[in-house]
């Protein structure tokens, strides 16, 4: 099937820019990846680690002559405007009113897309995953952050300028943790792999007693916690480990039931890194939700379940979207 | 001009049922009033009232030879189903599951719709009033509570199971202050005509001399206090009623800044009796909503504005909303 129409979805995250040559099942025929630069250095890394992944992949193709690669799509983590070409802030990313795709337009021979990050992994679950069939969906990748998107009538939902979708800074807390964004108290702080992080580590400052399993992970350096460790120890029993991530749980399920009140999503949608923590997070969420939901008793309760397509979802997502840009 | 479409617009409140003839231009042709019934008497007395504000709209139109009544629209505070058959939830009307369409469908000639209070309003000021020529917009209607809409791409956002644009059950403070649905730290406990009297009457329970004038207004009566009364008093430069409203004005400005991260608004529509306090609420509402936006700076900053309709909103709204199902 040498006509096969195949896309190339590139995910660039704050530490790996990933890439997958994606056919039109949502199936990842072949991938590349490489760390991501440092932008500091010089404003087009970025931009030479994103040609040279697409290089690769084409190559993939040519070699094995198993199709022909008809647009490449691009999930970054920021704010993109409404014309899917300029990132206009993406703070893990250093991009300020940055035009990437003229700026990646001379140098891939392909047209080109591109897409906030979580709006591509909502729309992989909604083609091949999670929202299969649902017309109205919310999802939220939790990783350092939290990315948000919606799907409404089937469709990603853009806003205005492009750039809806930012839930993570909503105010959940008055006066409450400093955000990265400059704000206080917003949910991506309470509710993030960053909040698991920051309350475990606090405590080994602390000395508290109850972390020192925790502490003993990481070689008693706070600074060497991660949040998968965190979710590895509390799969092996840990229980402050559990606590923490519970709590987590319970954040999300309080922001989940607002966003519900807001938005009415037939489902909701749990994806990202720390999500990897599967029920022993989700189960505190519902929990919460179920007692906040506004309404309840009286609506239909959206259900709250886990992405199916794990860290590929946002390449594969950003590849269907550019083909389904170049079909329309 | 005996052809002229007109429609009828009932707005369903929790002390008024109000009713309007309203022709394409969105102008109120004809008004009728009653006191909304107490519905613990018997269950069909809003329904009752309903047929009759209709009643005497329609012989307003036979007896005036002014056109034909093409639809009724009935705005109601409170969750509407998909269908806009159903009021699914309305605390304020009790009404649980209220098959409204179909108990009128008989009793009232035309075709006939439900709506979402807040719903019809943003439809009236999209078509109409404040939010003309934009085609994605936020409605906040600040009377008792918060009631919410949305328009995207516009048209009025309604959710999966129709029942979007609960805004004010979003929780904003844990812990909070308790809230007529149950919950607690519900924004509408903090940026409503119900957070600014209840903070009045605490402050006068209290003795707080501040609240004297306040106080004298009401024959020293906490009870009798009202909204109305406290923006009054804020006009004629009462320094607590100010100060007062310049709260519920910042509360207003940080929820409005977590919506708009959400949903990316081209504009922002502040109505419902409390927004009779004028800039006194919305400059303070815009300082807050300018300091916490996130992503201020390298997004447009997108306008807080006053409602243009007053509180004819909800009935043009919901006859427009209804002529324009019939002719679809």
């Amino acid at each position: 099937m040498t006509s096969a129409r195949l896309a190339i979805g590139i995910d660039v995250g704050g530490t790996k820019v990933a890439g997958g040559l994606v056919d039109v099942s949502g199936a990842v025929l072949a991938v590349a990846r490489r760390d991501t630069p440092d932008r500091s250095k010089s404003p087009d890394v970025v931009e030479d680690t994103i040609v040279d992944v697409v290089g690769e992949l084409i190559a993939v193709v040519s070699a094995g002559g198993i199709g022909q690669v008809v647009a490449v799509g691009v999930g970054a983590a920021g704010f993109v405007a409404a014309d899917r070409a300029t990132v206009v802030y993406a703070p893990h990313l250093s991009w300020r009113n940055e035009p990437l795709r003229d700026a990646l337009r001379d140098r891939v021979a392909v047209p080109l897309f591109v897409d906030n990050d979580a709006n591509a992994a909502l729309w992989a679950e909604h083609r091949f995953g999670a929202a299969r069939g649902e017309s109205h969906a919310l999802m939220l990748t939790l990783g350092t952050g939290i990315g948000g998107a919606l799907l409404i009538d089937g469709e990603i939902f853009r806003g205005r300028f492009g750039i809806a979708g930012e839930f993570g800074h909503m105010q959940v807390v008055p006066r409450g943790s400093r955000c990265e964004c400059g704000n206080r108290g917003c949910w991506e702080q309470y509710a993030s792999g960053n909040a698991l992080v920051r309350e475990a580590r606090s405590m080994m400052y602390a000395g508290v007693p109850a972390v020192a399993d925790l502490a003993e992970r990481v070689g008693g350096d706070p600074a060497s916690l991660t949040g998968p460790l965190i979710t590895e120890a509390a799969q092996e029993g840990d229980a402050t480990a559990v606590e923490l991530i519970t709590e987590i749980g319970q954040w999300l399920g309080v922001g989940m039931a607002s966003l519900a009140a807001a938005f009415d999503p037939g489902v909701l949608v749990v994806g990202g890194g720390v999500s990897a923590a599967g029920e022993m997070l989700l189960e505190p969420a519902r929990e919460s939700f179920a007692r906040q939901l506004p309404g309840r008793g009286y609506r239909p309760m959206p259900p709250i379940v886990a992405a199916e397509l794990g860290n590929r979802a946002g390449l594969i997502g950003a590849a269907d979207l550019a083909r389904r840009s170049v079909d329309s």
